[in-house]
């Protein structure tokens, strides 16, 4: 690990000290665990409490907080944003040696950008070219004719299937799939005819790709994750689809094939999106929603059925199934009570 | 690329020509994006317009279409299926060098069939048998005794384990696990014992299998795909499950234990069934559908929530927990009702 | 295989013998499809017609069972759990050959306890320990500074990142991935900003982990997963979750970041919960259900939406979005009849 003055960061990161910017800094953790060397933060007055309690030698803490703290503080605009950086300084990550390691697989006419550093096992086919700065895990799998940009991070066990392209500074997590084929199927005499899949997928700069995660490449045109977009891990993206700019999408969801979803868009867990549709710029969905038509208007979205006790789902759920009659039920009644009530008694 | 004239791909794939047979074609493209030497298709009379403003050099069109377009074409059919048939003479995918690179690690008495290829890193595991002309990607992991047909494509980083048989032109797409353990365990004593899984998957010819699938090992007896079914990526398919022939299941799909699913049934995205269900012919589950009753007649099943804006869903949601009380209102007033109507006045 | 009398099976396993102890089992089956040699099981009356039918050459049976079979049976208390060890003793798993494999790649620094087993191709990263007896399969990759315990089955591609801990007697499914980055994000100036995650995954002994499982190391804190605790395959866990004793979780559910849940919990496929909630110990979760509040009580909880054909289903969901304005007119007809009702006539 690195150590860093409170000074030091500050130099480094900006913001206020209130206190003794002396303090030396070796570590980062979680307020409650904190102990000596380490630095917390606290993005709001909400945790103060708590702030007050923790053993840590020092707190990134807002700007707006008006509050004495006992331990010397960096106060900043954005403590959630600020500490992310002082970890990166504080909690370097173990990195691969330098160079290519002798067990790695390096294909014809590959090149490899100054820097480069390629894991044990790891395979990289013919014609591709890696960016300076990159780093491929190990037992990354890299197809013939890729492209991938500069300071990339491929983590163990990534996969990117051939003439994909991936921007400047990706992260792929392991396990993720990037440029499988697309389901592309024909029927043709009783029977599914496989439609190969020739299109990419192109990844801008910036996005990280959660592990386990899939991206199909296009069946014809590409498959297309704009700059700054976020995925977690165990999502599912079909053939051709487009994800806006800044758009961050949590664990589990599921696009369809030509779907296109807009920047700055948040989809929560578990989401499912049908395909051939269009979601608007700064759409959020909750979480499990089911999107089967296109959205225009930004905004929130919902699908999910609460959950209750099972005994009282029992109960409840039996009357999904007869709404339309219910909601009959109710029209009549009202026929009959108006008829009623318009008669002279 | 290969490249054909118009005239040589019908000599090949059927059909009449309308227009200049001799058009030299190098390339597939869709209609928006093509230009000089790529093919393109056009399967109903509905993007007539999009197919009359393309610079496609030629076009696979329905031989029912009667509208005269500016760009020669091959009138067919099933265009989707001959674009299909095209694309894989136009497009070669890259192939891996003929043999086994030296880096796989192929097992004691495991045997080759002639023209198998095997990429850098593959294990294959002692005993196993590939079939002629099977292609088997770099870092693919084949566990001992297992037997993969002919003309089989595993694509990087695919996994079968021991015992896993597959039939010929199966596809394995990266990181699908075939025959890993299933979820079988035994309560003993206050703790859960691991249930031996001693049955294999068995897969038929002509399956293809998505990216990061998970098909379990059958508990005793197999876990059976049978020939021509076709699975997307993140699908698990739990322990002695059974798929029909014929039968298409989208992305994110999931099948609990010793479910079976008939032949040429179509599973939508994110469908959910429970375990020991039994599923008929003909079936088609829409997106998200959870499944937790035999369906025992063709035709198609749903049960997706719909979606709506967050607000109107807090609203409505809500009455979700109180069907019941509402049903119960509703009998009541129709029982205050009617006992009115049919007093005398 | 190997090969075990019935009297042999009970002096290892326990349990009453009725009939010929010296009947030879090399094998487990199926009731349907046992044969000479095989041994069975029957874990209620209920399946007694098949038992009595079946050709095996020997069953477990519960020891209530006061009815006669026509072969030799093991009559004990957990049916189950005996004819899981005897399948263990029957049918060993093929096992790796003794000692690193020559094409693993083992880092400066790592400590192979006795008897431990390295496949081809695994990487193990600098100054990792594995336990004596523990597997590591072909292609694993274990990054730096991990602790892995005794007695742990490492499946072929397995992955755990770096500084991750496991217990004793783990186990871990192919393309499983422990210890990826939580999905950490901070917004600043537009765009989203990585924030690291330093946190580990620490895994209790006796942990099972699913095929293409996913765990989240935590971003200060570690995400925990406590000894006996079961995960089926595909599996999202988030960053700082906890999952408790013994608590088995189907395949296809996700866990949303912080979220803790208590022991002896049982988590239907495809369930999907929220960051930040606390399930209590002893809930089960049915399939489906999007759990989005605290759970204080144990039980059994659902909130699917029950399926129909696809018909029905149009005709009944168009009402989920009107059941506010539903219940408003029941409320309605309430109020007039009421008011009717309390009128002199």
């Amino acid at each position: 690990m690195a150590a860093f003055t409170l000074a030091e960061l500050q130099a480094r990161l900006g913001g206020e000290i209130r206190g003794d910017g002396s303090v030396l800094l070796d570590d980062v953790s979680s307020l409650s665990r904190a102990g000596a060397g380490q630095l917390g933060f606290l993005v709001s007055g909400k945790h103060l409490a708590e702030a007050r309690a923790s053993s840590a030698a020092a707190l990134v803490i807002p700007a707006s907080l008006d509050q004495t703290l006992p331990m010397p503080c960096l106060a900043v605009a954005n403590p959630h944003a600020v500490f992310a950086r002082a970890t990166t300084l504080l909690r370097p990550e173990p990195d691969l040696a330098p160079g290519a390691h002798p067990s790695a697989v390096i294909g014809d006419d590959v090149v490899l950008g100054e820097g480069v550093r390629v894991g044990p096992g790891a395979v990289i086919g013919a014609g591709s070219r890696i960016g300076a700065g990159s780093r491929i895990g190990a037992l990354v799998s890299i197809g013939p004719g890729c492209e991938i940009g500069r300071d990339c991070l491929l983590h163990a066990r990534a996969c990117v299937q051939h003439g994909c392209q991936l921007g400047d500074r990706v992260i792929l997590h392991p396990g993720c799939v990037i440029g499988s084929d697309g389901f592309g199927l024909a029927w043709e005499a009783g029977r599914w005819l496989k439609v190969p899949q020739v299109g990419r997928v192109v990844i801008g700069d910036d996005v990280e790709i959660g592990a386990n995660t899939t991206i199909d490449r296009g069946a014809l045109d590409d498959t297309v994750i704009e700059p700054g977009a976020k995925l977690d891990n165990l999502i599912h993206i079909a053939h051709n689809c487009r994800i806006g700019r800044h758009t961050a999408i949590a664990a589990c969801v599921g696009m369809a094939g030509s779907t296109q979803i807009g920047a700055n868009c948040q989809i929560a867990g578990a989401a499912m999106i049908s395909g051939h549709l269009d979601i608007c710029d700064r759409v959020t969905l909750t979480g499990g929603a089911l999107i089967a038509k296109d959205i225009r208007e930004p905004g929130t979205y919902s699908s999910a059925m609460p959950f209750m006790p099972h005994r009282e789902w029992l109960r409840n759920a039996a009357h999904l199934r007869h709404l339309d009659q219910m909601a009959q039920r109710i029209k009549e009644l009202e026929k009959v009570l108006y008829k009623q009530a318009q008669q002279p008694e």
